[in-house]
């Protein structure tokens, strides 16, 4: 019996396509996106209560839907965007939509075409011509989804190409340590419409000089590459380590649902978001509806044309979920996993497996509390568990790792390791240091850029009305007759209770605290609404100018925090089809849109998202090349007044029989096992 | 052969107390500190240049010297204060000196000293009786050093005494529980010169109401223990994780030198900063010459009398060595563990030793790197692999748990889990809410307080003549013509050199980041000067007011980042005496005093300590009671173009064959051994 959270069985998409094809006649649509479109929350909501409840009666499920993109050649539009939903209980279309003027998104399929036909065009071989390459290397194509600039039309999909050199022979070599002055655009239909030379140098800019690839660039493979084949051989000091559950996991899964230490959740996934958590419950009380990576946002600093076409969305343009990784055992994950595995489709929409996109661990976290009488010497001490939820993306260059870890304290973190290689444009050997980029090998740049992640919080703590208040820690003031405060140390909690749809920023300095209560729900010992608090990541918003088209785009970026309505469909803060945006369709705009139309409603004692931006401002480091030690970004969630006291007091105390740690022997010879065990 | 940074042994220990007795004649020194007076850092650099290079010639050894403080009972001065250095090589104190007006810090001891007499006191037990507690109960009496306030003489020790009710019976009771609302403050030589009773609702205040303690406080042992004898079974669901590491670990250790992963540093300790690390290498490349928390100050904001009185110096007062915990393998540590022991003395001078204050072991910390090649689908990963040196400390109610990272991409990090118990005081059941407390119980509040934490670096990167740098990033302006900024999204890094001593605040929306360089070694590719980077913990600062004894006292916690000349024994930031300090005497003092008299220096390439204060405003959550789950704080230290890439790119790659990882069995029953082995 499928869930209403899971996401579509392989089944499900072969028939979703089915469904819709007749309804392009002659045209043969090809397909993007079968994904489960989930259903209103107004009809989740009695479906879990009763859910919760363990009922006799089993729910009542809501109608199984499936959300469609197509792409389709008409005459009148070369390729025009549809979107379908498809009702799987009765296989027919509920609705169809001609998304005029949108994209869809790229592919890995779809850059292998565009390189093919940049390579496969003359201008661009006489080009590589005159740069007079080392003989025996190779040139790659990278395309990237164009960001909107203002120079071109953007009604239909146009890439950006960027040219690599390959040192033969190995096909792994990095080629990002060679980038070339040559670069491209080609139009949706595969047309090489521009080609032009890039600036080298500050002052530089683009350009058609037809300068030969300079031979100095050629460095040491230990500078630059990354695959084991190619480099020196590596450390031999780090020994095995293994993790050993000899009872099993203390999890169990059935299909998608994960229960864990108190806790319950469902796992779903999409194309788009990747992992996704629904309906996330402690000791079986709501806390969230839906946890999600919503969005994020790559922009580059380098001001000189083309680079401000540089400015990824990794989640609206390339999709978290299509490009997760295959997670291997003892690579990816340590311990017992349970690997997640996913479908996607092909463009005849036919089901696609996308095996162990998911892992589940648990993992040792250290101390989760300790207490010593020091009267009586007693310690208890209680380790602390955590649950790992991980999945890997790879765009282009770069990688991502997003974890979700469940603590037995009943907090949650969201945790995003930035790794990969660095994206890389050509500078002139002998041009000085430029203020807007690192030099990380000769003739190499890499440009400062941003990481702007939206994570989506859905909250539904103690019940789906909850309201977002900020707090704020101020000292108490001196020498007023009203106050009493008189060696001037005092200081309270001030709280606010925000009313209106919108974006907020952080201040540390003042120890600004997000929570999401409920306002219906009191805590009877502290007197206080129930919660849960954000431990945001501090992070520098959007640096571009805020009428640029980047500002416009990403609207996400301006703010850290954000509180809006909740409306079923409203999942991605920069607007659903962000390929070639121009704006207007994020966060920002549909609040305004709706304070315009007079829909605006109260946020308070309502069902609410609130939205956190964070992410870095990533100005690189030569530690960062050729492929970047992960750089860890960190976001909670933390229950404050919501229980009755330390949800992790039933932690069992730690033993050194469940653990059966190693004490170390200094005087064992180097090299043999060196650790006797104690008891 | 000892080394200059070795603690002193108990041999040593033994040694100087006898060198140092004769010096008090018919007096009986009250031995409180012998400790290592460590060399003068212009003795120990030619010292360590030899031993980094292994030079043959075995360098010279600087004088090994015992810092010594006793407390003596003199006719003009009941607890005189003296402090004498002596020279370990030749048996002699080579200097003495009687601190004036300064204390020693206080011990669990004296403690238990102060305890017995408020309980001796027929005042305090009339009190006592007027209370009227309940059957079986026991009074607790926990002593604070008194934290100044203007109200007392200050030139003896006073402790401020708190009264509790220990349900009766077991000993491990959790009296936090149960605040009384009496108090009494007691002298140094033991005579209880104050009693009245607390205030109990927020507009009350001292005063000599008898009131019995209202029995409607007692609660579930449910809610407020946390011994395991005293509470409900714990849950049964965490299985068994064990870490295996079947050739040892990748450490190796010789006295207190470690060596692990390109890593070497040397571990010191003593009473007061515990856990120290010192001649931090990469590579055999200088980064960190000490690396300590130098103080922390625990001030609460509670404004009534006498509350003000409770603001802790944990470090000055109380010390993180002498109350640093004896951990147990398997509970406080997992996997294979070194402990390091240490050596305190008795009042007598004689050795006492500290087993396992500290402890070393490897952690398995997920992916260090990962980069698929999208093209080939090759995957080349990681995992990061990380050494912990970790201590613990319980001070009264609470409990710090203080470890230093290392990792193999060459980064430190310092995190900070505080645990332990909330301290409590009397809230009449009826009270309404106050603002500067959460009521974690019946008639007991939890008052807001802050955790202010000073972590010194004192850097040796590639060097000593080292720079802090001040960067932020900015975006470029538009419309300026003479900026190419045409499309309004380029932005660029400016740094700034600090010239002066003194303290800055962190600033994220600037993406403010300090860096400690060495700008007389430049990278060769990025020519820029080598260096790191603090990444910093974001928080807010002393909110008690600045004319405030808190605030003249703790002059660290005014700013988040200071950078200080380097001077021997220019260790505390809050000074070296803060028992009951009334300022001046902290790192903003040190530097005016310094500017004032004409010895300000640029700390300009030259030799400089950089200090980072951070910590949290605990205004407690009910989730923190009886024993909070760990709050964590994180600090790092990374390096910022100082190698030529990245330092961890020789980790070889992870393997199954290596790591034996397990597939979760959905179909195994539950509670059998539900994995099956793939390799």
């Amino acid at each position: 019996m499928m869930h209403p959270f899971d996401p579509l069985t392989s089944e499900e998409i072969y028939r979703a396509a089915d469904v819709v094809r007749p309804h392009f006649g002659r045209h043969r649509p090809n397909f993007r996106v079968l994904t489960l479109q989930e259903p209103p929350k107004q009809q989740m909501i009695p479906f879990l209560e009763q859910e919760h409840q363990r009922s006799q009666r089993s729910p009542q499920r809501p109608v199984r839907c499936a959300r469609v993109e197509v792409v389709v050649e008409l005459e009148e539009e070369k390729n025009a965007l549809f979107e379908l939903l498809v009702d799987l209980d009765q296989d027919k279309v509920i609705a169809k939509q001609h998304q005029r003027g949108k994209h869809s998104y790229i592919d890995a399929e779809y850059m292998k075409q565009v390189e093919a036909a940049c390579l496969a065009d003359d201008r661009i071989q006489d080009q590589i011509r005159t740069l007079d390459l080392p003989e025996g290397s190779v040139v790659v194509v990278e395309p990237w989804a164009y960001a909107t600039d203002g120079e071109n039309d953007m009604s239909q999909r146009l890439s950006m190409c960027w040219f690599y050199l390959r040192l033969g022979g190995h096909s792994d070599y990095n080629y990002y340590a060679y980038p070339l002055d040559l670069c491209a655009e080609v139009s949706e239909n595969l047309g090489v419409v521009k080609i032009y030379r890039l600036p080298t140098s500050p002052n530089e800019r683009i350009n058609n000089e037809q300068r030969k690839f300079d031979q100095r660039r050629i460095h040491s493979s230990s500078l630059s590459e990354y695959h084991p084949e190619l480099r020196p051989s590596p450390r031999t000091t780090t020994k095995p380590y293994q993790v050993v559950q000899p009872e099993g996991p203390s999890f169990s899964i059935q299909g998608q649902k994960v229960s864990w230490e108190k806790w319950t959740f469902r796992v779903g996934f999409n194309y788009r978001e990747g992992l996704t958590l629904h309906d996330i419950c402690y000791d079986n009380r709501s806390l969230f509806y839906r946890l999600s990576l919503a969005e994020m946002f790559v922009p580059y600093g380098d001001p000189r044309a083309p680079y401000p076409r540089k400015a990824a969305f990794d989640l609206g343009n390339d999709g978290a979920g299509i490009n997760a990784n295959n997670l291997q055992l003892g690579c990816d994950c340590l311990g017992t996993i349970k690997y997640f595995d996913a479908w996607h489709n092909d463009s005849n929409g036919k089901p696609v497996k996308m095996p162990n996109v998911v892992c589940c661990h648990e993992q040792d976290d250290g101390l989760l509390w300790k207490h010593t009488n020091f009267r009586t010497q007693n310690a208890v001490v209680a380790r602390s568990r955590i649950l790992v939820l991980q999945t890997v993306i790879t765009v282009s260059n770069y990688e991502y790792i997003f974890a979700f870890h469940f603590s037995q304290d009943a907090s949650i973190h969201f945790e995003v390791r930035a790794t990969g290689i660095l994206s890389t444009v050509p500078a002139e050997m002998d041009a000085g240091k430029v203020p807007y980029g690192t030099r990380v090998a000769p003739g190499v740049l890499a440009p400062y850029h941003q990481h702007l992640f939206s994570l989506r919080i859905d909250p539904a703590v103690d019940g789906h009305a909850n309201s977002l208040v900020v707090e704020e820690s101020k000292a108490l003031p001196v020498n007023d007759p009203a106050v009493h405060n008189p060696y001037g140390v005092g200081y309270i909690s001030e709280s606010s209770t925000v009313e209106c749809e919108g974006g907020h920023d952080l201040d540390f300095t003042k120890n600004r605290t997000f929570k999401i209560v409920n306002e219906n729900k009191m805590n009877p010992i502290t007197q206080t609404p129930v919660g849960f608090k954000l431990l945001p990541a501090y992070s520098q918003m959007l640096l571009a100018d805020p009428q640029s088209f980047h500002a416009k785009r990403s609207e996400f970026g301006k703010h850290a925090v954000w509180v809006t309505r909740y409306e079923d469909n409203d999942l991605f803060p920069a607007g659903k089809y962000t390929m070639q945006s121009s704006g207007g369709d994020g966060i920002a705009s549909a609040i305004a849109k709706r304070n315009a139309s007079g829909q605006s409603k109260s946020v308070r004692n309502s069902d609410i998202v609130v939205w956190h931006t964070f992410g870095s401002t990533h100005n690189p480091r030569i530690e960062d090349w050729p492929v970047m030690p992960n750089e860890k970004m960190i976001v909670g969630l933390k229950p404050v007044n919501f229980f009755s006291g330390n949800p992790g007091l039933d932690v069992a105390p730690s033993t050194q029989e469940k653990n059966k740690s190693v004490l170390y022997d200094e005087n064992a010879s180097d090299g043999t096992p060196c650790c006797r065990s104690k008891l």
